[in-house]
């Protein structure tokens, strides 16, 4: 395995015919936190004229499609709401179509999630600010909600005590689901000195307590790609991953066979990608894109010729 | 390596010539909760009666020294302070005599804590509830105090999500220390139901936005035996640890060379002694205990007629 191409120019019209569809992560990619990457709502127009089909995915579960939607449309994108495929949306389409729901699931998650739980009718207890009060000896006879049957975990900042708790107790019965949206310990803030807890270290933390191990349905698990395929024609070979992450977006493209294009503008760094090259973890050194690039407005300004 | 021997009456006067030291964990060995096991004060009673000395060394962090007194008294125990080894001192301690800390510590942990820190004289922060307010925006402006030299956590039931930010923001800094109390996952609750968290599950949070273990005090650590060395006279060969954990308690005995007893009124199970014995890890096979016993109430009936 060699390292990564520089997606240069002159490599320019190849990486251009090898791929009908392009999937794209959405934070660190288009967009930082809240600022647009310079020319990526140019470049999805673009390769919509040139006969190609941007998807966008992503790990983040705090909003759902509609809100991403207006995201997208707030930063000067041309996106539909089927294109979007996020997390809040992975969980509620998981217990419909793959766990044939019934009953109610316990929530440890955002309102994007509640909302999109809500337009696949799926009950759901246990969001919004739970602290703990009195003793220990009074959560000994905290209630339980006997019509729980699935534990659900996405990015909530209301995380408490209490909620590991319920959750933990929840799971301790096997037939009760225990599903994640994605496992991502932290995310970059920029410049700002902050670590902004990942939903990986809410699971983590319900992991931990209960002795068993959530499913995680984001990437790098190839359920994101199997639910494109039920509203998409993809030919893996014909589609390409882009991401700034190695061990979600890449891990991803490799996990459903997909060709990878590593952006340097959020997590990962070519020293990531040398690390992984050198790594003892095979799934590590098997996680290498096969192109990467400073940042899309680059490829933007390339394609501008095209 | 075999299995533990069934502590009899009849093996009752090797294993008594065999120790001068013995060290016993506290909850779900000398009680349940707040449920004294049976005859466990008159054990140790008997057991100072014949020349031996007990010492208490127990993971939880949510009593000083000084409030352990008071729990061991109102159970029938005849306990002095100097004999308590928990984990809310070991965490003082650590930072005052190994660290020499000048400086705060960002403390998650409970009033017990709280108490130990203020007898050493060590500033702290981050007790109490501190739920997020605000937006992600808003706390990316979060004010971060620049005294803070050492991240600490222990049990704390107003463990937050706006908490794992700071902790894993403060420990960003390498030089500033990160230590927990123990790695307790979850603890039993006896026939209820709820699994109540541990330090452990709290810790991994932090761990997993940090991407930086800490460093944990408590058993199996063998700082706790290095601390009872400065204040007692402990020999090794001569002391038995007493524990209802094979991964703290047991495994605190093999770290420390010393003589093991497992009770079974607690965590660990006598399948859990043969799951070791067959595990494909060498620390799991090399944990177990030279001694079992049902409870300490058949030791204590054993050993009346001495």
């Amino acid at each position: 395995m060699s390292r990564a191409k520089e997606l240069t120019k002159q490599l320019l019209r190849q990486f251009v015919d090898s791929f009908d569809t392009i999937l794209f992560d959405c934070d660190g990619v288009l967009w930082q936190s809240n600022d647009v990457i310079s020319k990526t709502p140019a470049l999805i127009a673009k390769l919509r004229d040139m006969g190609k089909q941007p998807l966008f995915v992503t790990n983040n579960s705090t909003k759902s499609r509609r809100q991403y939607m207006e995201k997208f449309a707030k930063l000067g994108f041309k996106v539909s709401e089927n294109e979007i495929f996020c997390t809040a949306y992975l969980a509620a389409i998981y217990l419909r179509n793959i766990l044939n729901f019934q009953g109610k699931a316990y929530l440890i998650g955002s309102p994007g999630m509640q909302e999109e739980f809500k337009l696949f009718d799926i009950n759901y207890t246990g969001t919004g600010p739970d602290p703990v009060a009195g003793e220990v000896e009074d959560w000994v006879k905290i209630p339980l909600d006997p019509e729980i049957k699935a534990v659900v975990i996405g990015q909530d900042v209301q995380f408490s005590y209490k909620k590991i708790l319920l959750a933990a107790t929840y799971i301790r019965d096997r037939t009760v689901s225990f599903v994640a949206t994605d496992h991502e310990g932290r995310h970059p803030h920029g410049a700002a000195k902050i670590v902004e807890p990942g939903t990986g270290s809410i699971v983590s933390a319900v992991e931990t307590a209960a002795g068993r191990d959530a499913l995680v349905l984001g990437k790098p698990h190839k359920f994101m790609v199997d639910l494109i395929k039920e509203k998409f024609t993809l030919e893996p070979r014909r589609t390409v991953m882009v991401g700034d992450r190695l061990n979600t977006d890449i891990q991803l493209g490799k996990n459903a066979d997909l060709h990878t294009l590593l952006v340097l503008t959020g997590v990962s760094k070519l020293s990531d990608v040398d690390s992984n090259l050198e790594s003892s973890d095979p799934t590590d050194r098997e996680c290498i894109p096969d192109y990467y690039i400073e940042s899309l407005t680059k490829l933007t300004e390339y394609l501008s010729d095209f």
